[in-house]
């Protein structure tokens, strides 16, 4: 019997189950990635959904996926094949099945619906180990719900930002698939003169500050997860040639409190490991702070700076991290100097 | 019978009908801007409350509005005033009247009201059409219960932010009505020495970096608006010289889901009209991709970049966004390539 | 009998009871800062508890404090420590004691615990007027929960923000405790050739802006605040070096709506007052606006500027303010030409 | 400036100001009775609403209604004339007018209309005491809704069951306004032979027993007004002759724990008053056992019987029960041995 | 395309699909009877679940049901039978299954997973009319939810009392199914002497009077139904050869405000369709009142007794029903003196 | 370690601790009554308060309790005695004191008060065993917020009825501590002649039924226990003379699913462990249910009843509870043939 996932997974890589080509790839990446990802919903065509679903099912049932886990993204509640998906699925790779994604989530009834049917089909199946459930925030009430649908089952590993959907629903007028806009933006004032501001204001160089479009979505999608224990992932990066900007969106995710994201292109899976991985120096400075801290109370001062009880707690969250990402990860475990 | 307006609006143009050369300019502005606002609370001088009331009664019995909406924002619940200003207003303009705007809405109680006054007026005056119901965020607590105060009753056309009151009611320390702050903004790290922080930091330059004063705000009003179907909009920005900080402003609404924008000087009408409607190439693009996705469902490759159904969703705000706005407006019609 | 305190406190400064040096300078303080603290969570040592309730006991009986407020930060409700910080402090010094501050607050039970123990150690002591109670918003569900928790006692003065604590719930990937974070920012587009984004798009140098980390968490703390007429504060700044960054961010929090900050080194004292308190200048402006206004309604022209019923009340936020420092700092007083 | 009623009343008299007969009357009952309540709504022709609505203000400005206060039924929420029934009291008799009953309330949010709509209309009209509203219970959604409707604003006096209303919403089968039905009851088992249940149970006599149609109804109203510190009132029993069952049903309401009822008939206000006012004898006994309590703790024997703190309140209930009514009611205060 | 089922059902009869014997009489009950249920759940042998879903597959495709509808129960939602139950039965016979019958609900979460369920198979089948759900009370937790259980879906059509399993899950010590108990009943106060209790009390014959072990359930549950405008049902009624407390048990859920009532035997049939039935007199005197209160306003004298608004609503409750029962049943039109 | 007390008490008798008469009496009772209280609480005097509670701290020392649990009435949470009741109880006899009994208890937050409260104080003892919370339910706030109060923590072992406070609080025009009241009754009509109501009325004798002034109370406590899985208990019968109506009182609370009850006098233990006993003749009757109905599916005829998946339910409650109650009682294992 498999173990239930309890690991963050740092990168999530999709790949479509209809295309042959791409499916012929995945035994190969099989244990260099956290996740792989079956898709049967966006950008799977509707004529390709059932071939989709069968190519899944090979797959499942004839890789070895090593260290890798297996998930699927099936399609909408309301779309006419989430029930055969789940029910195509768990009768027949629901052993190797580690996390059911959920799109368009807008409630927690909507958990308690797959919670439900999982609960059936895998007694009827005899799965013995519980499939967990993934939702993607896509919606504009899944935001305001976003609280309760990520403490509503025990069955919740986690949940994604989805800022294509999420933006059209918001009628943001962008069309790129997550990142910045340019237009997002404030400005400096204009020069003043002595008596107040000056008439030319517009002809005066103003400085333009660009902001980030995602601060409150990726905020409170954070601590929804973190008062209910799960994982808060950042989702797709749409441009695949723009790298720099991918890892940055990467970064300011895993700042805000990520753990992983989607990779929708090989290059982006080295980018997520990289940046969802905490940098060595930093692993070696939670560590001396943890070890300073002894038993944990007080304040001590190293290399000229005040650890007490909070930040010890914030360096705990480094060597954690450190120490799961280890165990799957020989190489990183040589860089943190951890056992792997 | 005139219909329910159902259409975003670009432009929210204030009045005072206390003001005979303002009201005397209304009939020529008709049918030029999305809306005509005739305004009788924020600054109309307690003395003038009644004539305001009274010249805007005259204004929309005698005006021939055209393609514009005519709205009225109305005195504050707790005032002495609000009862007659809808009572007098349905009573004789009721079949004109398109929305009432509420001012300093705490929770859905408030909108409970309005609705159920609305209706004994509407229905003592034969009023044929429901008002609509637009209430403006300009409270802590209304903040905190938007979600309700959107969702409570089908005449719920929308939400504005009202930067000033809020900022008052929050204890924000700005006296500017909208825009940003210099004051608030994050500074780049003083630069290190190989042995850690310099000692010299203050001394070393370091980049600062303004921030968006209103980003929250502005984004979970619109979240809110989106889960109930209803419109959200920009407020006032109170800086009329400042033409590009206002366009700025604006534009920073519009990327984050907002229809439209009050306005307060002609000027100002310009900028809305331009900002609020899509740039013409792209709602072009936004076309080629709806065209290239044909049942919505797969994922097409288009000028290199790769577009499935979340960015078809994305591209359909734009071009639904586009359709609508070119009904009333031949000019942007003809843009767009599109029938008006 | 002493008043209960009912104005906003510019700095907390804390200080460690348990430490000797730190508690002799104590009497020398009081009438120099707005709240002095006397620390018995974070950063003492599980040894030195008792001593640091006893010295703050000693402190609290021996201290003739003048101007300043006595607060207290005690344990957290599940440690070993909390009900003997409570029931010795209310005992032995309830009548001297203001504010008792409660860390790692997670929701309105955690208040009304606090609330009625309180009550019951009064009644017991005889101490005459309530004291009040401090939240410390330092977990993600205490964040979910802000609202009801800033509303569920008449006790409540105000809430701090904790964001070392916080981070570490939320895993944020810093260790610093306060402040910015250099790798959380956005980046301009990448040059466009006509043809479409460059393929070197890579090497084109583009620009990055830094993003603030805590915008979401402040904005909504002051609304959660604001709606039942108590005090949000800044929490710690660690990086004791860096004045200039501690400076942004105390000012930032002040922008936002805070109206103080805690102080962990003299230094930060003198920043938090001057930060704190609003520019003379300023006050000065809000005054004319005020004068100008009248009896509060209509718009009038100042400095070419039209200034109405809502931006009055922007400007009213800013003298009262003024007017509570001014009470209790006669420096501060003459800056605004008010009677201390 | 009249006092705001705060005192139970036991007998609701209901009246037809648009009778002429029975306008007449109500100077007469003035001081005999302890509400007198001028009846708009439900058994006034639709024709006849205005001459009620003005008979009453007539009433209302020409009589002295001494220690009588004076009431009104509005019509309900959804009609067409409750805004001028409001408007009209309010602006010509606002400051004789006690306590506005409300027919049909649904929701908290029915109260809070009243509740804002009194609140200007007062304002307008110089009115200086609040007027009180009076909730009747006759939906089965005002049921699940009977706690917030209790609580929802300070104007809330009490409430009334509305037996006949509320049975139709229901569905209830009976036809009756009140009291019980012979139908409802309960039977006693077939008598059983050695073997088991007689095979001719039909044959054998089997005793029945009726039940109270009203017993959850009325209890949960009761709480609802208890947690709130309202009234509840039983409201109408409409069989006039049957004075046995409308004492039945009075007492019934009394020992649940209502205060009053309507009464729509002069004998019936003579029933109200002696079974709502506590029998001279158990205020005898209370006051004996309030005596002997002391201090209020412990336990005493009296009459062979122990009475403790608890049965103590109970007697307390009725001895401030008797105090209030004495207070109105000087042959009432004779029999109770009470200063009236 | 049949018709969505609106009109309450006094009778719905269950039989075994599994058990030949019953299933070959259902043709002939067609007709006879409002609903013929076929129960898969409590009563069917774990072995016999697939003989009796399989038995109501082919009874639902090969009989003509007339003027009787279809429903079954379905097994639990936590069964292993369930999600078969659905998809089989909806698959197969769809299009003439008006109810499914949902036992054991604890909550709203129960509903809308049995409602998204339905949708999807209705979608997959083709089923053009949505098939409607009914709820069984049978837990603790589901009294509690009542209210929500009700209003959760547009499929509601009503609920049932489980008299049984509630029994059980509440731990009431009472083996019966439906019905009262001896064992429940208050009795007299023993006679007084004249200085108070009879010390002989116990030998003194006092009365004793049995009470309704369900008024709160039955009361509460009517209510929920009313809110939400669904029919709510007395369920099973055990002893079927007591016909004399059955009938007492149907008639005082009828009173109370139930529609119908389950029918485990065609005695009870019989039983339930007189009892549901308004009595022709109580109808001819309720048709006279409606006649007699034209407008619906105001009141009348009618056989020496007031009949107003209110008891006009009693009335039409009345009238209305014997117009729905007579169209569906020609002998009780005839009864009814209406069109059938 | 002693076990956690999960079995339901029948009789839970109250003794007084400042009492040396009552006092020492207790360690004969030990074993022959389930649970011995040592109230503090009502009925003991202010005076007494600290003896009451040093007495019980010398008998939990002292006493060895058999098989019989011990419990404690502790003062109310707004009295000046709780904080040292609890204080001193748990330091001095926490290892002893099986259950603390909350009087008044209005709300989740009073019961979270308490569980936190034991957790510091069993921490500081090292008590080993949780200390469980029994709530008496005395006000009407406690009645509407009953589901919440039984759920709100793992430590709920129950709640009581408490009558007299009850009463108190709702108005309850009764003096009695528990039972019926002769004055709640419903009367049968009066007789009819052939042309309606009789005019004499009065005369004809008509039958009155009384009824429970208690039902909805008791019923919704026990739903509210059920559905979180802890027991409801009823309380004090305060005439102690009145063996038959406690009898009556105690019966009724054992059929709406009570497991046991307060007793006040040794006569009204003997009357609790009978009532709260099943019978054994019930018992026997289900087992033969339970074993005829083997897996537990389907029907069987027994005695010529008809039994199924529900009423074996029915017929288990009976069965674990004699088994529970079998276990600690000799006595009645023997009577239910049962192992002791």
């Amino acid at each position: 019997m498999r173990e239930i996932p309890s690991r963050p997974s740092r990168a999530i890589h999709f790949f479509d189950p209809s295309n042959a080509k791409m499916a012929a790839k995945v035994p190969a990446m099989a244990g260099t990635v956290d996740v792989l990802l079956g898709n049967l919903e966006d950008a799977i065509k509707a004529d390709n959904k059932e071939a989709a679903r069968e190519g899944l099912v090979t797959i499942g049932r004839e890789t070895d996926f090593g260290t890798s886990q297996l998930w699927t993204r099936v399609n909408a509640l309301d779309s006419p094949w989430v029930l055969d998906d789940l029910t195509r699925l768990v009768t027949e790779i629901g052993d190797k099945l580690d996390v059911v994604m959920v799109p368009k989530v807008q409630g927690a009834e909507d958990i308690h619906y797959v919670d439900r049917l999982l609960a059936q089909l895998e007694a009827k199946a005899g799965v013995q180990r519980p499939i967990l459930v993934h939702a993607i925030l896509e919606t504009a009430r899944g935001m305001a719900n976003v609280e309760e649908i990520c403490g509503v089952s025990p069955r919740m590993q986690g949940i994604s930002l989805g800022p294509a959907d999420l933006a059209a629903d918001r009628r943001m007028k962008t069309t790129r698939v997550g990142g910045g806009h340019p237009g997002y933006l404030v400005r400096s004032d204009a020069a003043k003169t002595d008596d107040g501001y000056d008439v030319h204001g517009e002809q005066t160089p103003r400085s333009t500050y660009q902001q980030d479009l995602w601060h409150y979505t990726i905020a409170r999608m954070v601590d929804a997860c973190a008062m209910h224990g799960i994982f808060p992932y950042y989702g797709p990066y749409g441009d695949i040639t723009d790298v720099v900007g991918c890892e940055d969106q990467f970064r300011n995710a895993f700042l805000l409190g990520c753990v992983g994201t989607w990779t929708l292109h090989p290059k982006q899976i080295e980018i997520a490991k990289r940046v969802f991985s905490p940098a060595p120096e930093d692993v070696e400075h939670a560590k001396r702070v943890v070890e300073a801290m002894g038993d944990g109370t007080g304040a001590v001062m190293l290399d000229g700076k005040m650890e007490d009880d909070a930040s010890l707690k914030q360096c705990l969250v480094m060597v954690r991290l450190a120490e799961q990402l280890a165990e799957g990860d020989p190489e990183l475990a040589a860089a943190y100097g951890m056992k792997g």
